[in-house]
């Protein structure tokens, strides 16, 4: 019933104006010539093929789901020849770099784009968008041979990779993981082991599939110190580059889910395959985070993307489907009922998903500038974009997937009965959204990763971010159309740290204290970061033609998001400060 | 992978000591005997009827669905035998006065019991659950003739019924039907038009549907106003009561749905059918909101019964499910990890459940004690048990169904990946759940009827609810173990009459401000009205052995309530003092 159309216009704001990326590819790129024109052209394509190619995939996709018999997958169908399409015209190796047959552009790039291909078609991008971390991982540790055999092959596309961690026993705790790789003569190893949740473990898009296994060492230490990464293909590589026999990689089922139906979740068995170590012996979980974050920034994407999609589709509702009228009189007094838009309580839903939305992809590009810089020029340079993003992408990740859904949600909601109905496509959408705030980490899960690990084990990072958003505060307090969100953007700040530092005093006594309150911490940050980003909307849309009718609506939902989400803080850092006392220790309540 | 379960002892609980329904059911129904004992036995054996015959057939109906061919529908395999059996049973009749053939059994008994039929499979009971509210409707309005003719069959249970309002153009605006009704010379009337959205219009389980229709007659005023009821049966009854042929009733198609796939939701055309005028002309509206109160405490009712299935399995997943240690050091050193319920945000979601499950039903009680009431002796007494209906019905429905999604949706965290897989069942609850913020009205129009019809036009139903929480209050008030949460149900109570006020002096200068701040308004409302619910049942259970689990279960998770849950209000009220200014006007925003 509805048409993806890709966000291009506010991906150009969010990019050109508010992140000023122009200057940033030309000061990190220079030689990419990435002025506007040149980035909206690229963005432009990816935009045409999501919408031509994708989209018209993805309630089929959903309807027909991916088919598992004996031991082969094969995707809805369409699937392999989009993605064919997709290698042909080049769009794996955008980002990559020209050394390894990319073509060197910025990831930043590619993560505005794949936006728009998310959003068209989330289930898809399942087996198509895994590639990157792979050849990061495996340009940060394999050796020489390794990225000989599979480095070209991965950045053009022609193969897909998986990340393979999950077991049966072993999901949020992989130190429980029990795959086991066995030394060979010849400096290979033999993996046996179970796997489980493998997006793209076997499918028919490509002819080969790169898995990055987390297995055990003969003798290594338990727990998560005792594991290593390997690269085990599917098939055997030979000397020359050509494929050999099949290696002992086995598909056993595919699950069957709540929604995500046209991507291939696998049992994956192998027993005894081939494979080689990637990075050093035990340390396979570092190798592995760096998947693991670029897939984390990915989920945030596809949150985005999939939160525009509902957003847009419940606009073009909320302004054809005529039910009531409005409370202040007839709207359409030629028409037997107003349009629903005219209805407050459908603007407060339709601006909660602009706020979400808008606010949403600005702090993932936000991220995306981060991850350009962490391998840009200057040591300093990158480990402070490295910290950046250590602290930003579990907020993206999760607060962004949290969000996307209620703004999912919402869609359903401002559809009414049509909202439950599969024909208008948006209860696919909640279906498909709902596993951001599960895979790669659920929402627990990031939400200690910062609290604990970002936050109360190192200061810097977020010292870091407080000095960037007070010295742009400082720069606009004295513009006095942006006095009052300057102050409260400072309000907002100041209780993100008053309750980093009460947990800093009390964490040490209360060992439960991080679990009990992590999750209200990081949307209580998240929402903080959000503020960040409309704050600076409002500034680069306050300075513009005020009869411009997109820059009039990102000042009134900067508006909106400091009068009614922000305000959320509050709840949440009671909960900071109250919340441990109250469900920590309780476990008597449960029966 | 679950097995439902009725939650027959906090039933008992709430209704028992919670509420004193025991006295209640010796004031009102002495002849019916019911003591403790007899309640359990009852309730006992609709729970049986639960877990036995429904529970099985929840996931499988879910996978097979109802069926359309050539205008016949098929519920899913084994609907309509449990359904034959629960007439068998006798169950339909339960809460049915005698003199109509029915038990004379409190229609709060069945609404407690009805808790378990929904929550082992709301599918089902979208067939076999609509009679009580036609039964009513028609005893309110229709001729003797046809009492006659449809009411012994409705109160067994051998047919069923249906409310059918929707159109295609004509949803939350019923003003915009258009479905015309002729009169005819024998009294009868033709009904011509289209349905859409029709639970159950037609199935296999039972051999006539009774429909209730909203239609226009001739001449009609336009609006709401010209709405008339009528009683159309899908097959002709003849004069002794026999099925006579088909009436020109037929459904066209059936809704691909979200969820409650195994409910038929059905396109019906009316061509010409035969059908008689229900109470006055005109009238129809009035007439079909005694269906549609009865319907929307059947939702709330719902809505509880998915959150307690998905708190028991999230309950007995995170029991027994080992991931990670402790963070106060190994709960269970011999094992490889500890259980999930060792992590203290693991509980936290886990109570929360707990918290909206048992507050809510506590709330379906208390409605339903004031059902009870408004039927029964003296006119003071039903119209003060109509006024707390008219009040708490848009509360019960909206916030709990509100609830109830985010804790289904919380089972599904618990579980992680688990919980996106359809084998886990609770993706299925999520999707089944989902429908209760919708139909019926959904949350923004049951906020609008709360806020502008039943608070801001009558001061007296919200002044007699404070008048009882205030009367509690002032009896708990000197309990040294009670002082501190009848403080703050007060100060909740004030925050909600607060807003109250504020909003009747500004409402009549602000048009759109009822739409702007419903939804918030209705929420703080639940909040506070749950908060009652707890700080009972922490008086209750405050005097009871302070060993007992079940006791100090509700006295931690009264705490936790109020230390976790009831906050939320603070956000509410501040949107409902800023939000209108916010989006109240705000259109240019969105584009």
């Amino acid at each position: 019933m509805t048409t993806y159309q890709a966000p291009l216009r506010d991906t150009l704001y969010s990019l050109l104006d508010l992140h000023g990326y122009a200057a940033h590819y030309g000061a990190l790129f220079p030689e990419a010539g990435l002025d506007g024109e040149t980035v909206r052209a690229i963005l432009e394509a990816m935009g045409q093929f999501a919408e031509g190619e994708l989209a018209p995939l993805n309630a089929s996709g959903d309807q027909a789901g991916a088919r598992w018999a004996a031991g082969r997958v094969s995707a809805p169908p369409g699937f392999a020849a989009a993605y064919a399409r997709f290698v042909a015209d080049g769009w794996p190796a955008l980002a990559q770099a020209q050394a390894h047959g990319g073509q060197g552009l910025p990831y930043s790039l590619h993560m505005a784009g794949a936006e728009f291909l998310q959003g068209a078609n989330q289930a898809w991008c399942m087996y198509a968008m895994l590639n990157d971390g792979a050849i990061k991982t495996l340009l940060a540790g394999a050796a020489p041979e390794q990225l000989r055999m599979f480095l070209p092959k991965l950045v053009s596309g022609e193969w897909t990779a998986t990340m393979c961690l999950t077991e049966a026993q072993a999901g949020s705790d992989l130190g429980l993981l029990s795959t086991r790789a066995v030394p060979q003569d010849d400096g290979s190893y033999r993996i046996t082991g179970n796997k489980i949740f493998i997006s793209s473990g076997e499918h028919d898009l490509a002819p080969n599939i790169v898995h990055l296994v987390l297995a055990r060492l003969p003798g290594a230490p338990p727990g998560v110190r005792g594991i290593s990464l390997f690269v085990v293909p599917r098939r055997h590589v030979l000397a020359d580059g050509a494929l050999g026999g099949e290696n002992q990689v086995s598909c056993l089922s595919i699950e069957h889910k709540m929604g995500l139906k046209g991507s291939a979740t696998c049992v994956m068995a192998f027993d005894g395959a081939q494979g080689w170590l990637v990075g050093e012996a035990h340390r396979g979980m570092a190798s592995m985070f760096i998947f693991i974050n670029k897939s984390r920034l990915g989920v945030a994407t596809q949150a985005v993307a999939q939160a525009q999609a509902a957003h847009a589709d419940a606009l073009a509702y909320a302004r054809q489907r005529q039910q009531g009228r409005a409370a202040s009189g007839a709207a359409q007094p030629g028409a037997c009922a107003d349009a629903l838009i005219e209805h407050a309580d459908v603007r407060r839903m339709l601006l909660l998903q602009k706020a979400i939305v808008e606010g949403g992809r600005a702090l993932v590009h936000h991220c995306a500038r981060w991850v350009d810089l962490a391998d840009g020029p200057g040591q300093e340079g990158r480990e402070r974009a490295a910290r950046q993003l250590g602290l930003l992408t579990p907020i993206a990740k999760a607060c962004l997937s949290e969000l996307a859904c209620e703004a999912v949600d919402l869609g359903i909601q401002v559809l009414g009965g049509h909202g439950y109905m599969t024909e208008w496509g948006m209860e696919q959408r909640l279906r498909d959204v709902r596993v951001t705030r599960i895979y790669e980490g659920t929402t627990g899960i990031q939400a200690m990763d910062l609290l604990g690990r970002k936050v109360l084990a190192d200061a810097r990072p977020l010292q870091e971010f407080a000095d960037e958003v007070r010295a742009w505060c400082a720069a606009w307090q004295d513009d006095a159309g942006m006095a009052d969100l300057v102050t409260r953007l400072r309000a907002a700040l100041r209780s993100w740290l008053d309750a980093t530092a009460a947990l800093a005093e009390r964490a040490p006594d209360e060992p439960d204290l991080v679990g009990a309150v992590a999750v209200d911490y990081l949307m209580l940050a998240g929402y903080v970061v959000l503020g960040y980003m409309w704050a600076r909307a409002a500034a680069v849309s306050g300075g513009r033609d005020g009869t411009d009718a997109m820059h009039a609506g990102k000042r009134q939902t900067a508006r909106f998001y400091f009068d009614c989400v922000l305000p959320r803080i509050t709840t949440h850092a009671w909960l900071i400060e109250h919340g441990a006392a109250a469900h920590g220790k309780i476990a008597a309540a449960l029966i």
